[in-house]
């Protein structure tokens, strides 16, 4: 045996599919070359000499994925929180995002983004930057050097915003191609390309955009109907395209690689149709939907549809840079929305809602997501969360965690097999 | 000068009214025998010779008032969040206070609740127990020895419930009545007449209790118009009644001290007419409204007419015992409330939703809630929520702490002007 090969004893839970969560208690992992190789409840003879990390009553999750989360807005995380998205974008995110054209402030922002994030369980990311390369550059090498593996866009935008925020379109173009071309090789943190939404993006720059999707064969991360007024600023920007998604379907933008659609709170059937049709995602930010937009994502009915769903945390206008919290505010909104809405809407389970932010987001990633042979193990021991007078089981303590926990309670972190230091 | 006056310089944070916070930066506040004496930028010069705590970039905020927590379910938080209301009662609420027929049991439980709660910072509450007297005198004990201003119910309950939490009828009455007498005379957590709710309760049971009432001068708190299925509950098992409400005004249950009605979220123009007219409090309980009961306090419309409301961590509905998180939930709530519901509501700001958790629920408490002049000095220093690049007003750490914070950002805890200890 090799040095490769490790040996964890302690309580395992994942999700073993969309409705039903694998739990094994006072078991056996063993995990060889960064990869899950099974779980015994009786250790085999084979692993018998291995050193054992023993972590007794905690229990061992997936590493969770955030598929919509805008790095540069990390500062602003829990502010203004009582404005709606359109005072919220002119008075708190875009000043923000403008300073970004200040790499070292960005440097600053980034790593303690990075860093926050891996503390609070999130190792897989779709990230926005900013229109700003040098910035958005730092941030991709960065999460690459952590390991963390993901995707980050270089934000274009080349009308509808203030000044230092807009693009020439020619340069926008340029630029994206000098950032996807130099990063496309990484090993961890790939490049994406990454219109900001319809309201602030040319006809012109997408199609530019698509060309470069092409070429590179790299595939796009947008905001997707994510509000009342961001359809119908679609529709008015763009009235060749029955629907926003269409918009990014014409430029070829999503025959090339993974499709990430934030929010999708709003679709038409054509959107529906799209999205599905190239297997793209639709991210549910649920804080973020409650926060500065008002609406819930249809969940259980896209689900029962097919429809490839995981979860953001939409750092600023989520306020929890920890997905794990929004597994649980995914149940509470699916609640709400079959109240208000009950036709054709369900709630979801708690099961659905872990699998969304763990198994279903990890495939992006390369089989991460999940602790069944054969997974990337990326994975966290959470602890702290029974109580002296009761204690739970092991899908309880998930449970918990999600709704209850902090990162003070992940007690150890795991990336492709290795433990990370616990000085975050 | 005597010792019982103390100097504390920080940032301070309160609300002034219901729509604007006092911001006091660098600043320095004296507590006498208890109470604020003043808040000044500039020390006096009497004051000059004082020992002085310095807090430094912290942020002083008033402790948190809980207006709807049931102490029994404190062991079911964050488990079974995908139930809705009638299945989360039968399989998780009533067994678990079935177990409160075990003192020793609820010793462990309610120990560890009241710490929670206090490290949360909440210093002042209204507790449900259970029917179970032994088990709800340790409660209202522990709670008065604690120094927590309050109050404590026996809840009372004959019908429609498993068989072990129905009790006879004036068996109830009389137990209530030793209650009440033996702690009327408490200082701190006094007792409070309990019927759990109109479903639970039979007419002889709440005309008993109107009795005990008027005797002892004693309030009462209750659920009220909590869910569709409530509402409807209480106009089938009193059709005598135009409404939940008139069920208790009828049995005199209203006229003798505080009435909190917990939830509110669908009144009739009758339950409102008559809570206020009572001058009782709604509680809002954002996260258990989303979670096992669906439906959204119209909180913009019923402060706009006067009604006064405070916060309540619905402790299991809800998950979170922090008072504090509620402010955030309750803004967030708003929005979607406008958004689903916009004939008549709006969203509520910020410092609306702080000063429903401080000032106006804590004046049920004997003028606490605040730190303008005059105020019990029942308090919290908090910190560690700015970033190393960029340093947050006062204001803006209040509100990142409610939507952010863990009670480990809670560095320091005052009671009647005591430093607790801070081993919780």
């Amino acid at each position: 045996m090799n040095s490769n090969i490790k040996l964890i004893h302690t309580n395992i839970v994942y999700s073993e599919d969309r409705n039903r969560l694998a739990v094994y208690t006072d078991s056996y992992i063993v995990v060889e070359d960064g990869r899950v190789k099974g779980i015994w409840s009786e250790l085999p003879e084979e692993y018998k000499n291995l050193p054992m990390k023993d972590y007794g009553d905690a229990v061992l999750i997936p590493a969770f994925s955030d598929l919509h989360v805008h790095a540069p807005q990390y500062l602003n995380r829990g502010l203004e929180m009582d404005l709606l998205l359109s005072d919220w974008l002119d008075k708190c995110t875009f000043p923000m995002e403008a300073k970004f054209a200040d790499a070292e402030f960005a440097k600053l922002v980034y790593d303690a983004f990075i860093d926050d994030m891996i503390a609070n369980g999130t190792m897989h990311a779709c990230v926005y930057g900013t229109i700003h390369t040098e910035a958005t550059s730092y941030l991709i090498e960065r999460m690459n050097s952590k390991g963390i593996k993901g995707f980050v866009g270089k934000v274009n935008m080349d009308r509808n915003a203030q000044a230092d925020l807009l693009e020439d379109t020619s340069e926008s173009i340029r630029d994206t191609e000098a950032f996807l071309e130099k990063y496309s090789g990484n090993k961890n943190t790939k490049p994406i390309i990454t219109p900001r939404f319809a309201p602030t993006c040319t006809r012109e720059q997408i199609n530019g955009l698509g060309k470069l999707g092409k070429k590179y064969g790299i595939g796009m991360q947008t905001h997707l109907v994510e509000s009342i007024w961001e359809a119908e600023q679609a529709r008015l920007l763009f009235p060749e395209c029955s629907c926003d998604t269409e918009i990014y379907e014409r430029a070829g933008l999503m025959d090339n690689g993974p499709v990430i659609g934030g929010h999708f709170i709003f679709p038409s059937e054509d959107d529906i149709r799209i999205l599905r049709m190239y297997d793209g995602y639709a991210v549910q930010c649920p804080d973020a939907t409650i926060s500065v937009i008002a609406g819930i994502m249809q969940t259980g009915a896209l689900l029962d549809r097919g429809m490839k769903i995981g979860l953001g945390s939409d750092i600023s206008a989520g306020h929890h840079i920890g997905v794990f919290t929004q597994a649980a505010r995914a149940v509470q909104l699916s609640k709400l929305k079959e109240f208000y809405e009950p036709e054709g809407n369900r709630k979801i389970s708690f099961p659905e809602a872990f699998w969304m932010a763990t198994k279903q987001s990890g495939e992006l990633f390369g089989g991460t997501g999940s602790l069944e042979p054969g997974s990337v193990f990326d994975a966290l021991v959470i602890d702290g969360l029974s109580d002296a007078a009761r204690k739970l089981k092991p899908e309880q303590v998930a449970e918990r965690f999600c709704y209850l926990g902090t990162k003070e309670n992940i007690i150890a972190r795991y990336m492709n097999g290795e433990e990370l230091s616990q000085a975050l």
